[in-house]
């Protein structure tokens, strides 16, 4: 395989890969963390850089030049090659969670995330979902002369008490050649699965090097990766992109009506699974491991991005009464899903309780450990679809609202997701203007999910706004046109669009009525059990908004339930975390699925208080002063 | 689809079918046993008609015509047509065993089988290993709205006790339009595997029609096939043919050195395989079912063939210490092996103990019963592969020696197979003429197994031969030339062959060693467990000789242990007799796995008392009267 040497400046970074390989991936190699947002695809127009010296062959389909630059994931490489990455085009800021430290940010070394104390998977003892396990078989004699499969059989059960051994017939036909190419010295990897286990392949000799398993969070939004070591637990690598659906429906709703198209379902399917495989091929070329050695995968989703991964026809999501295909915990094998890692490594998909509370809501409660202790606790995931969770180890209920992208970025006119330029904090100077702060330091292009919060709670706290949302017509910072009120956020000179940044009336409403569908889900279902959110331990807080959102803003604005701050945690990427823990170990697999049974799930649509608790929250921060006590207080009223 | 019809003379039957059909697949459609003994092949030419009109097209390949006739095998039908077809091109004679009944002969009709009582099924209650289940789902509500898999499931459990139930991914895609195609009726096709159930399909609607599976025996020699109704547990029909592997090797030791030649197991993979195929298409073709409707398969052979048809490595099998690749009970897909069947149909393949004991002996074990009951019994199957079996419902012990093929018509000059034209049966006239029988009452060819048994019978009580096995020179019938000593069976004009039927010393040599080998391997077995013959409550004679064995006399020259001539009982077919009653019955289909466990191999080849007893076993009938009284006393010694 002809190889060449990739120079990157302006740091002269450099690193040797195959011919043919595309630029970005060699950036990733290289451990220069370009900016491939929307998965390699030339979408997003991110990871543009400038050639200065040297051959590259842009690839078929999409553009590969953008102003005068070219895009790395379009290029392949032929030869020795020198480019120049702008600043620009290094990822810095986007805040896609990835389940390991806020500090950690996306792309991370290996070394950081090694240092990271994993969250709270020492609860389940270290036990993949697929092992390598070396085994040295007796040689048979006259007087005990077992088949080879029955001698595999035999040593398993007496060192690793694995008693059902299911082996696919392809491999079966290479067992003798694999127990006598190195002397009877074999490398079983074995799967556990349906109860018992499954030989996944049969190596000749003692294997040194380690193998490997990923964890994978599908997200409507988002995709992330996990490369971690089935040996130590440890996590290699970490890579992770938009999800590449988004062109085809931000939310699952048009997704699942995109999929009704002919071949809509196919073209969904085989963009979420070719995302999987580039982001896949990136940390297996930046970690040097051989896609052969990726055994095991446990993959968290709501129940939608689960459908579209397995190519199952979601219709039935969306119509009443809103019956998905199938919930529980899925196990195939990477060839019948079409990943690029071994071929009969196992792939779990994490069970969920229902259309709208699917594996990734599982995974977060795994990731809490919420159903293992007595304390009562709440979960809210407050995507798009809120999700949430009531309960302790002896009950566990939960909801789903559609909340709408608004906390993501979505249908406002300055919301953008958590990427660079993205306002996530503010904070009102003595002299009435907003002071704030962008992911990646530079000019703003618009506000994201926790940033909307901070904005409204400062907003109202000053006054500005009022408690049913409206803006104080000559309050400072409010402007009027022919389309109404709206507040100036940022000036058209200090932004990176060179437009002002406003948050308009039409966009408060839309950001209340979200608001308000989250906490009457939450509000409802703890009405339902007769439970007063004082009562609450614990509220974990997954996903969403990210780790930076401000809890004390959050609840000003009656977003969150009032309760004493310190009784919020934040779990970050709680869906990756928990397929994380399923992967690495059998216990907490076979937990999520008892914890899929366990959870009740309650349609709130058809719940009469539901709409009477949306109305009372759609107010600043509540109605019901009683519920938010310092709120009312900080505010002087009530 | 075009259709045409096929009129065979002289009987005028007729039956309409698909062009493209093959003559032989007609005839068989027809009822009309047409020889097609090299499974269609037009390796035999046994199945040569006279085209009186009309037109066909010959296949690619072999030679399709012989003689100025066609071979129906080699002649696709592609219009209206009519043959003759001579009296020696139908199936009369050949004695494959079918394991249904003596009387009922091969490629009997339906209703004849129907009418034959099932060998000792009743033991085992009607649970067959794969089978439809109709199922009425009831509507989901907003208030109990399971996904249609978990509700697949509930009414699985409720109604049919179905604990784990396995849905392979591409039919998990169609669960949603299956269950909706037909007002939420739906046919479940359920396998039993690994302890839980798979689900095959899920078919809408409730079939009115019947499912189906197949009995496999694959012996060296002959291949059986049995269509069985899963609901009924009749057999609907049962094909048979020679196994197309014999041109590559007589016996399971020169197909092992056949395997490792460059493609050779491939080659004796496919032809096996196929042949199957042309069994299953015939018998579909000729009972009107679908092929996709058979939906399992259980198949029993002896060690070696089970590994041709599975494309294992057999080559250990030959080579101290004889490791098989796998004895286990082996469960994959129709699609993994290439049968022609519902593509996710199971197909089982039952467990043998050891290279020389594999689960043709099971099966047969299995179909005695002797396993459940506290009577001693014995069982032999003296093919070229001998094996024995001694217990009852408290041990199994089992061996296995090479006797050679004389038993089944090889190896010597007289012998052939139990087809048209073997002599079966001898009776020494007063004046010293042999007067016999011949399958298909035609001019004989030679003798088979029992021929030759009831031949060494006669000879012997005549004195014609004397106990070493020599044959007295001026004895009625013995001739001597420049090769030595032969006994006249049938002169020149009275053969089909125009050719001297005889029996040469060193045929009788071949015999002796034979016979003395298989008893041998009965008797050192009986001595390492400390058993004497006459302790044998019950001997079961399985395959080999065919159910036409005189037992008289196959113990009067010490072929079969003495002991009361009622406690010997035929079984026939044993292997398809036994993967029959798997193949219906989970509860022995879990028993065969148990009784391969439990039965003990014993390695004759470093018995030192084998020697001896072969030595002792070389003399007719015995060198120890003492085993042999009633046939010392007939022959007037001891």
């Amino acid at each position: 395989m002809a190889t060449a040497r990739v120079t990157f400046l302006p740091d002269a970074e450099s690193v040797l890969v195959e011919s043919g390989t595309t630029l970005l991936d060699a950036a990733i190699a290289a451990g220069l963390p370009l900016d491939g947002s929307c998965g390699g695809r030339g979408i997003c127009q991110r990871c543009a850089v400038s050639v200065v010296d040297g051959p590259l062959e842009a690839l078929e389909g999409a553009a590969s030049t953008v102003d005068g630059r070219v895009l790395a994931c379009r290029m392949a490489i032929v030869g020795d090659v020198t480019v120049d990455v702008p600043a620009d085009s290094r990822i810095e800021g986007l805040e896609i969670l990835t389940g390991v430290d806020r500090a950690a940010g996306i792309l991370a070394t290996s070394d950081q995330l090694r240092a990271v104390a994993l969250f709270d998977v020492g609860r389940y003892p270290l036990e993949p979902l697929a092992a390598a396990v070396p085994l040295a078989l007796p040689r048979p004699t006259i007087d005990e002369a077992p088949s080879d499969l029955g001698m595999l059989r035999r040593e398993l059960r007496r060192e690793h008490a694995v008693d059902e051994l299911v082996v696919p017939l392809p491999l079966l036909r290479k067992v003798p050649e694999r127990i006598r190419a190195s002397g009877r010295r074999v490398t079983a990897l074995l799967a556990h699965r349906d109860g018992g286990h499954e030989l996944l392949d049969l190596l000749a000799g003692h294997e040194g090097r380690p193998f490997f398993g990923l964890a994978v969070d599908i997200g409507t939004t988002t995709v992330v990766v996990h490369l971690v070591s089935l040996g130590s637990g440890e996590t290699a690598g970490v890579a992770a992109a938009l999800n590449g659906q988004l062109t085809l429906g931000e939310d699952v709703i048009s997704r699942i009506i995109h999929a009704a198209e002919p071949d809509g379902l196919e073209r969904l399917r085989r963009i979420i699974v070719d995302e999987v495989n580039v982001l896949v091929g990136s940390l297996a070329l930046a970690h040097h491991v051989d896609r052969h050695e990726i055994i095991a995968a446990v993959v968290a989703g709501n129940t939608t991005m689960i459908h579209l991964f397995l190519g199952l026809p979601p219709g039935e999501i969306r119509r009443e009464p809103y019956v998905p295909v199938a919930t529980a915990p899925l196990v195939y094998h990477a060839a019948d899903i079409g990943l690029r890692i071994h071929s009969r490594a196992v792939i779990a998909c994490l069970p969920g309780a229902g259309s709208y509370v699917g594996g990734d809501i599982t995974a977060d409660v795994l990731a809490t450990g919420m159903d293992r202790r007595t304390e009562l606790a709440m979960l809210i995931d407050a995507g798009t679809n809120g999700e949430t969770v009531i309960g302790n180890r002896d009950f566990l209920v939960c909801c789903a609202c559609s909340a709408g992208p608004a906390f993501e970025g979505g249908g406002t006119s300055c919301g953008m997701r958590a990427a660079r330029g993205a306002i996530s904090r503010f904070e009102m100077q003595a002299d009435g203007s907003l002071a704030y702060e962008a992911i990646g330091d530079g000019p703003p292009r618009g506000v994201c999910g926790s940033g909307l919060v901070d904005l409204l709670a400062e907003l109202l706290r000053a006054g500005v706004l009022d408690r049913s949302g409206h803006l104080r017509p000559g309050a400072t910072g409010v402007r009027e046109d022919d389309s109404g009120l709206r507040v100036l956020v940022a000036p058209a000179p200090a932004t990176a669009t060179g437009e002002d940044i406003v948050l308009t009336a039409a966009d408060l409403q839309t950001l209340l009525r979200s608001k308000a569908a989250v906490y009457a889900g939450v509000a409802v279902l703890a009405r339902r059990l007769g439970i007063d959110m004082t009562d609450l331990e614990r509220i974990y807080v997954a996903g969403g908004f990210g780790t930076s959102l401000d809890v004390g803003k959050a609840m000003l604005i009656g977003l969150l339930p009032e309760v004493p701050v310190e009784r919020v945690t934040f779990i970050g990427n709680g869906s990756v975390t928990g397929a994380r823990m399923a992967l690495l170990s059998r216990a907490a697999w076979e937990r999520a699925a008892e914890l899929a049974e366990m959870m009740t799930y309650r349609d709130l649509s058809v719940d009469s208080t539901f709409m009477e608790e949306y109305v009372s929250a759609l107010f600043l921060p509540h109605t019901d002063a009683a519920r938010f006590p310092r709120a009312h207080a900080a505010l002087g009223v009530g």
